[in-house]
C-alpha cells in the first residue's frame, strides 16, 4: 500500500502532501491569531515566517500526517470522498480559525458555543465514525499540548480566551474540525492511489 | 404508533426526548442573549437556572414537541433522516442563536439579512416541504408569543434589537430554523421505532 | 432552446427572471455596505432606490444573465439542480455579502480569509466545473470593473477595505460566490423548460 513507510498506512508521498497542506494552512490561522491579539508568542525561537514560528507550522504538518494515519488505522476509507470534500474541509477549518480570531474579544461563552456548533456541522457534513474519533482525539490532544506550551511560556492566549487551562475554551472544537478534515484528506489522497 | 398518547403521532417516550432536547438547548441560547445584553428579564418569576427562568426552558421544550407533532401530521417522515441530520439541525440552531447574541449591537439590517440567509440555508439543507411549513408556522407564532410576553413586561430586547413589535427583526428566522430542526428531530426519533 | 434570443443559450423569459433576481438581491447587499460605511457613493447619478443607485442594481442584473449564459456555454446543465440549490446559492451570496458589511472595520486579513473560506464552501457544495470557471471569471472581472469605477470616483471603499486596487481584498471571493450562484440559477431555470 505505502511507498516505503512499511509500518504506516499513509504512503511517503501522501504523507508529504498532507504535511505540506497542514504546514501551509497553519501559518494563515496562526497569523490571524497573532494580528488580532488572540495569541501572543513569548518565545523568539524561530525562524519566523510572517509572525509565525516555523516549528508551529511544522508541528501542524506532522499533526496532519498523524491524524490521517490514525484515520486509516480506524477503518477503510470511503470511496465517495472527492476533492470537493477535501477542499470543503480545509475551508471549514480556515473559516472556523478566522472566526476565533475575529471574535477574540467577544463574549467567550457564545463565541465558544458558536465555534462548537460550526465544528459539529463540519463533522455532520464530512465525517464518518472513524473521522469523529480522530476529531475527538485531536480535540483532547491538541489543546493539551497547547496548554503545556502555554504553561511553558512559549505563547499565551489573551485574557478573554485563556479560560481552559490557559488556552481558549473553543480550542477543542477547532481541533475537532482539524481532525475531521485531516481524516477526509487521508481518504482523499489514498483514493487516488 | 404512539406508546400511550392516542391522539398524537409523537409517542410518549419520543415526546420526552424532544422535550428534553428543547429544554436543554434553550438555556444556552437564552443565556447567550442575557450575557450579551440582547435580552433582559424584567420578571423574577423563577426558579432560574443560570440566568434563564425555568418556564422559558419548559416553553421551548413544549414547543419542540408541538412542532414535531405538527411535522408528523403534515406528511410521512423521510426514511433518509439520520443522526447526522438531527445533530446538524441542533448545531445550526445553536450557531444562529449565538450569532444573534454576538451581533446584538451590530447594524440591525445586515444582521437580520445574515440570520435570514443562514436560516434559509438550514432549510435548504435539512427541510422537506412539511418542515418548511412547520418552520414558517414557528416563524409567525414564536415571535408573536414573544411580542406578547415583551408587551407584558416579562422581558425586553435591547434598543437595537426590538424593531419588530418589541422583539428582534431576526427572531422569525431563528424560529424558522427551530421549526425545521424540530421537524427533522421528529423524523429522526420516529425512524428509530 | 431559447425563446427569441437566437445567439444566446439563455432564453428571453429566463434572462428576465435572472435579471430580476440579480437586480432585486443586489440593493440589499449594497445597502448593507452603505449603511455600515463599507462603501460610499461619490456620485449622485441616480435614480436611487434606498441608498443604492439604479444603475448598480441593473448592472448586477445584467451580470447575472451574462454569468448564466457563460455557464450554459461551458457545458450541459446538471439534471440534479433543484429549487433547493437555487435558494441556497442566493442565501449564501446574501450571507457572505452581509458578513463583509458587518466585518467592514475588523482586521482585514482574517476577514478576507473567512470570506474566501465561505466562498470556497459555497463552491464545494453547489458548483460543478463550469460553475467554478464562471466563478473564477467573475472573481476577476467583477473586482476589475469595480476598481475602474472606484478609480473614476463613482464610489469608494473605506480605508480598511480598499487594499486591492481601491476595492476590498475579499471582493473576488464575493464575486466567486456570485458567479457560482448565477451558474446554479442558470441550471435551475433551464431545467424547468
Amino acid at each position: 500500500m505505502s511507498d516505503n513507510l512499511p509500518d504506516m498506512k499513509v504512503g511517503l508521498r501522501e504523507a508529504l502532501v498532507l504535511f505540506v497542506i497542514g504546514a501551509v494552512v497553519a501559518p494563515f490561522g496562526d497569523h490571524a491569531h497573532v494580528v488580532t491579539g488572540t495569541t501572543r508568542y513569548l518565545t523568539d525561537t524561530g525562524p519566523f515566517i510572517w509572525d509565525v514560528p516555523l516549528w508551529f507550522a511544522a508541528t501542524v504538518g506532522v499533526g496532519t500526517v498523524l491524524a490521517a494515519e490514525m484515520r486509516l488505522r480506524l477503518g477503510p476509507p470511503r470511496s465517495t470522498v472527492t476533492a470537493r470534500h477535501a477542499v470543503a474541509g480545509i475551508a471549514a477549518v480556515i473559516g472556523i480559525y478566522m472566526l476565533t480570531a475575529l471574535l477574540n474579544d467577544a463574549q467567550i461563552e457564545p463565541t465558544t458555543a458558536l465555534i462548537v456548533a460550526l465544528a459539529a456541522v463540519t463533522g455532520c457534513v464530512l465525517a464518518d465514525r472513524p473521522a469523529v474519533l480522530v476529531g475527538l482525539g485531536a480535540a483532547v490532544l491538541g489543546p493539551a499540548v497547547e496548554a503545556l506550551q502555554s504553561a511553558g511560556d512559549l505563547f499565551e492566549y489573551n485574557d478573554n480566551s485563556d479560560g481552559l487551562f490557559g488556552v481558549a475554551p473553543w480550542l477543542p472544537a477547532l481541533y475537532f474540525a482539524f481532525g475531521v478534515t485531516a481524516s477526509v484528506l487521508a481518504e482523499y489522497v489514498t483514493s487516488r492511489r
